[in-house]
């Protein structure tokens, strides 16, 4: 195929090319007496980008699968009970995964395409008065449904019970794209991956965790070793790794901090909801709904669509990709076949966008879908002109 | 800016992935034993891309005009005659060029938008019974108006007076892109530069030189040395160069003639027509007409699209620019303001172009123009899912 | 510093040009179509390197240290007892690991610069006829001493003693530099990371596991998630992956084994042979010895070579790097200063030996010791001449 | 071939990563809007390289030859006297240009070994009273030879002389490693290439033009098109290019210079004088003397090693390549046989050299020559251990 394919899977997202050439570094002696001069900024910076001071940064060679991991087995004991929501692939994950580790999951299930039921959690928080609850787990931004809970109005609930339990975020596809405030919502432990806002490859789980967690480790009896914060910590601390480092990794996170803390966390999330709502202009011009239910839980990062009744899914995400060379999110689980999805994370403009709208319109109609060629394009373009700023630097200047 | 720009100009093109990586190789000793088994492949392989046998492939480190430079003073001498036309900025700067070398040059002007006069051509070549035209030159696509010439009818019109001038052809912005017949058409010199079809940065004059053009090369009276074939030729034939060859050029110009030819020339060819044919759809879709005046002479590489008066298409390109990071190309004197153009050839495909259609429109409505949003991509859309071909490659089995 | 920094610790090692380039790619899409294309005849060649047909590979995006803890967890109970060895500190923490996942060590302290106790082992397995230990630990190559151990005589050990212990192989300075033979050996686990022999960054722990260990799986208690082979291999059937694969290092490990592939493994064994034996022809002509205590044991990857007394080993690393942008290893925990080391594994050639060896003498002479300037050197020269084979293929050939 | 070839031919040089990064970037435009933000700082500094102030520079695509030819066509006339010497096969090529573009060449012949012959140059200077000399040619670095010459010496034979002749310098490979000084020679055009002290690929010629040879170009009857001064520097004004220009090289020329600048011109001269000393004192521990005849002509740039009577020294040439992957230079021309070349230029430092003494000894032996092995590194060790800075920044800091 001639030219470049288009991705717009909700991660791994595009690498920009300043990420990518960081990467492709000849490799570097990870004892270099000069290495804490590149890892103890690259840790100091990322904290700003969590929006914490008292937090701190962990890097595992991982993904956010084992980001999970590392969260509840420094913080938790087998037996211990966490109160969880499902609704979504990747909620649901995280619930078997604390299960594995033989946790007691209290695990509420709500709609496919609603968020976090706060109610419910302040409901079961205010009733815990023993306080065995240890920890609540909230999906920031789910994935497979492209639902975006809201993490401020947990905190509130677990304060208005005055209940101790730890609040676990996953922010897999909302740090770095969708805001988070570490130290305002009190979190205690945050996990995203390298894959999605930060631009890179996958292969980086990325933690912060608050002070009150880190004590939490010390009593925490869930068995670990490659994932165990006091090790990582013993050693960050002069800049320095338990293990060999993936540097290539570091050097890439290190100019994704630079692109993100140059454009301005606030720009960035402004971009991402702008990107968004485009596509969102699209899908009602199309005529069709999301997933998610309501506007409070539309996600910036990615939209899942609904396709009508007699339409596959699948069939679209195939196509689009065979016939077009563009890459899709398809419809997991529960929602299988039932909507496909568009990834509009990271490094991304509304030229970009065209070829993921223009590519959906080709194939929605090439699957039968009734839909008006040209709508969803002319309604994404006629907002991103109403909204285009001036200030917007150019390409030259900017490299 | 956060994702990519769009690049639409007509040359420099898209360099591919393939490419780039090609040119950024550990530098190399220019002669080492071992040089000509890459260098001697070269040369046979580029023969096939200008479909010839006999013709010689000349490299200079230079660009197209450089290309001219070396066709005109390696066969001719002061003061001789040569037949061109002027009908763009790119047959104008030829012509210009000869004159400087001191060539007679006998220049026909005809309407930016027309091609290569044939008929006059042929009625200048019947007259001169002292064969005192030694060179016919033909620019077969003028890149300012996006206007391909005929090159198949000027060589009868040179055949049916029997005139035995020397037949050069500027292929700059059509050889790897638009149908080219070395041998065919008895083609004395082709030019052509690296930045266009060839797909790579500018810096490589890429000369087909025929046999009879090489015998000339003998008497030419014009000086020349960096550019003169005798030299190339004599260390050519053993893989090796007169003066330090551009090794990462040539290594990158290796993946480009490895991409043309497993595509294969026809499908490039054919892959180009549907691309255009795409751009030309939109145009009539939003009402325009091509500078290009007639259908015989539409350019598959490049479109140049009229705006209405009281329009600057200056304030077009320039927008696209500053507000979506699309590059089109400007037009240039004669016909400056009066068009703005898409360049649709090298590494591009379907999706790839919607940017361009997009941001065109989103542009031509913010300088005022009344556009339909999305109409030109809704005929593009249609245009290319009619003519989608199940054969294409997927990403994953090109890699 | 000008040119390029001297990198001769022994992991991570220089990562080739075709390496680097294929992880340098745009992103894909992780659930293409068409990527079962691309994984599924990755594990299987990955199987050749590990000269296996039943055995199972498993790719973690981890490190060495995730290698032996998936290794472990999936196969292990707490309380099951282990049989190990220290004798250097990689061989340590693997103890430490499994201690911390509540593991039974029967840990054997043996000098450091020897290898496996293999009659103590055999000691044991014949005296545990209740088959008590579940599983015997082999470090095959101790990057901490330079020392390599003799997997196939603790098989005849086990076979001896018709013990049925699984017998798990640390592998991560070894495999793919040093002969490996997972079935001839009847390995149950082996354990590598990318960065050694590889050639690769660090991130990605690859495993080989036996079908015998694949069915212990199935009882192991130890709790894992991440790690979990299960979910893996469900995957990876059908070429995609349990959660996001860092599909740049996959790219990358397959140029990796490409690389090896075309060399041929026993080529690449030899060549780490002779690069080994001009290093250790170095320390003897400089009148210094070898950690390692007897050739039996003395490493093809990495040279851990002792200072007088009086000299600080730690001294030569830091100078060396500060001095002459060098990277050497340190000693490490009981080693510490009374040793430095060369790693001399991966992609490296003599001449590029030569930065090391001569590095050293000038970093051993800076800090006081009596070496005579150019010894090493003309020890390498002399062996390497000797032992030059003209089948060599020459680098443009190789491109 | 495993590991990296060594190269040290005397250009083209090893391109450091932080220039080809540079070069490797997606395509840009070259009418955008925002170019000329930077390619006018390009000019300006690159008259820093130069140390000029009123100089002006043109970059052309090309070649030193190119470069050559430019200096030439753009200030002189068929017919027009000019002062050379032939001392190289550099310089010989020089005057076959002049010739070709039939200017009537002075051509003094000295040994090869020796430099410019100042005192013949003054000689015919003062005899000259009719000022029929209208320029003065002097290769500062004849690259064939190793020797260096004097160019402020002849600039004072100028002005003893009243000469009103153009003095031009070929500085392809000393500028931007050797000490140039554009304004205090009051030279008149110097030429130079990318491939040598810029550390970039071949294919960019570098020209620094005074005031008055620019007013010469508007008599200058040579003819020239493409590498016409005045359609340069019209465009050049505005921070564009007459025709496409090579961006990605600007974009490397770019990166270059700022290595230049940041490391310090004075120190890039000290460090290649010192790399220089370290390999001349190799060369007299081997016994062996430099093709320059004297210290005063002595190379900083290239050493060119006799080598014995009944030894080729291409023989050295083509064994290092082959079985150590190692690139010298052979001897040209009238020196063929006679002598082998190590380029010791552009991003080097002292253990890259050694791969260079290392493996010249080990080929002086294989081909027969009775050097002591170690010895030419063992010097070379001593003189850099002896010469060794503390300022020198280190790897990680320098990223």
């Amino acid at each position: 195929m001639s030219g470049s394919n288009a991705l717009f899977i909700p991660g791994p997202t595009n690498v920009p090319h300043r990420v990518r050439q960081a990467i492709d570094r000849p490799m570097e002696d990870q004892r270099a007496p000069d290495l804490p001069a590149f890892t103890l900024p690259l840790f100091r910076d990322l904290k700003t980008v969590f929006k914490t001071r008292s937090g701190s940064i962990f890097l595992f060679p991982a993904t956010g699968t084992g980001g999970w991991e590392a969260a509840v087995t420094n913080t938790l004991s087998p037996g211990d009970k966490v109160l969880a929501t499902r609704f979504g692939q990747f909620s649901h994950l995280w619930i078997d995964l604390c299960r594995r580790h033989r946790l007691d999951v209290d695990a509420i299930d709500v709609e496919w395409g609603e968020g976090v039921p706060v109610a419910q959690y302040a409901d079961r928080l205010a009733a815990d008065k023993e306080h065995k609850i240890k920890a609540v787990l909230v999906t920031h931004n789910e994935t497979a449904t492209g639902v975006t809970s809201d993490v401020a109005t947990v905190r509130k609930a677990l304060d208005a019970a005055g209940h101790p339990a730890l609040l676990f975020v996953d922010g897999v596809s909302s740090i770095a794209s969708i805001d988070f405030r570490m130290d305002e919502w009190k979190v205690d432990v945050a996990v995203t991956g390298s894959q999605k806002g930060f631009m890179m490859p996958a292969g980086l789980a990325i933690l912060c965790v608050s002070e009150k967690a880190l004590d939490y480790a010390k009593d925490a009896q869930c068995a670990r070793c490659y994932f165990d914060f006091a090790d990582m910590a013993k050693t960050n601390r002069d800049g320095y790794f338990p293990y060999t480092p993936p540097l290539s990794m570091l050097r890439g996170l290190r100019a994704s901090v630079d692109l993100l803390l140059e454009e301005g966390l606030e720009n960035v999330f402004a971009r991402h909801y702008r990107l968004a709502e485009g596509v969102r202009r699209a899908v009602s011009a199309w005529g069709l709904s999301l997933c998610a239910k309501a506007p409070e839980w539309y996600s910036d990062t990615v939209s899942a669509i609904r396709v009508p009744a007699g339409i596959n899914g699948a069939d679209i995400v195939r196509l689009a990709y065979q016939r077009y060379g563009l890459s899709l999110g398809a419809g997991l689980s529960v929602v299988a076949g039932k909507v496909f999805r568009i990834g509009h994370l990271g490094d991304l403009n509304e030229l970009m966008l065209m070829m993921a709208l223009a590519g959906a319109e080709m194939t929605m109609r090439d699957v039968g879908m009734d839909i008006v060629p040209g709508s969803g394009v002319a309604a994404a373009e006629e907002y991103y002109r109403s909204t285009y700023q001036a200030a917007r630097p150019t390409a030259q200047a900017a490299a």
